[in-house]
């Protein structure tokens, strides 16, 4: 098995690789998989003035997961969890965990207070929302039928607290 | 007193009126003001395909309110209330009542079926909040520290029922 590689530059053959990864998974509709790969279009574009901020992890030079987070507009410190996903053949390692913990410290070192995400809840949706409540995340609020009759919005929050790891990199 | 003529085209002069008046509110930040003038901007640049659709509503040529909304992407049929503001010299008549029942009128006919609105939990936004409860809009979340340490944001809801007026258009 490979060792994993994290980095946070975004390059163009991300777009597939991130389209590719999100298809693998089974877990989101075209139009999700393309506002996934319009993110990474967007930063490629625009840079970090996109507001869109990337984590790659990659294993022998394929990318086996990514979570992409940002500033939420007329917030003051306020960060959203836009994607965070790992392919199907590389779960059950701990990758996603590992992720969401660089993308933390990563907001804590731009001044960011909290992060929000959301999700569904639909009950094929219950390992995702686990996920986050075993990495620290509190269900802060349920938005029924928001995303079809049925299938609610749950959006989960955590506070960061200021760390002493804020001189840490993702290697 | 004129009457209000209400319109949903959006002319290149609507950027610098909507700053105007949001800016005469005395409500918003001046990142706010910025963010709701890049959304004319948006919706003049890409048409409905920007997802950003408008009601103006106007008094002897003057623009005395409006409202923005649109889809929430990945979802069917949820949309978003994004701005409504009525002009502090026009406030106390149900503008903003008016504006927000053609909007609703307008997400019914493009196929809506709830729309959320966001807005502070600050004890200075009491009347915006009783605004939207005052026009049957439900609280349905709290999010703590969203805005900033101390400013919660509250999302309010409504269920739009299939309307027997699908065929009135703002006038």
């Amino acid at each position: 098995m490979n060792e994993i590689t994290l980095r946070g530059e975004v390059r163009p053959e991300d777009a597939a690789a991130v389209r590719a990864l999100t298809e693998a998974t089974g877990k989101f509709h075209g139009h999700e998989v393309r506002v996934a790969v319009e993110l990474v279009e967007e930063r490629l574009q625009k840079g970090e003035s996109s507001g869109y901020h990337f984590l790659f992890a990659e294993e022998g030079g394929r990318l086996a997961g990514y979570a992409c987070w940002g500033p939420i507009p007329c917030t003051a410190g306020a960060f959203d969890l836009y994607w965070i996903a790992v392919h199907p053949d590389r779960q059950g390692r701990k990758l996603g965990r590992r992720l969401l913990a660089e993308c933390e410290r990563a907001v804590r070192r731009g001044g960011g207070r909290r992060i929000f995400v959301e999700t569904s809840g639909r009950p094929d949706y219950a390992p995702t929302r686990g996920f986050y409540e075993a990495c620290g995340y509190r269900r802060e609020a349920a938005l029924a039928d928001f995303y079809a009759p049925g299938d609610d919005k749950i959006v989960f929050g955590k506070a960061l607290a200021a760390g002493d790891d804020v001189d840490k990199k993702p290697t």
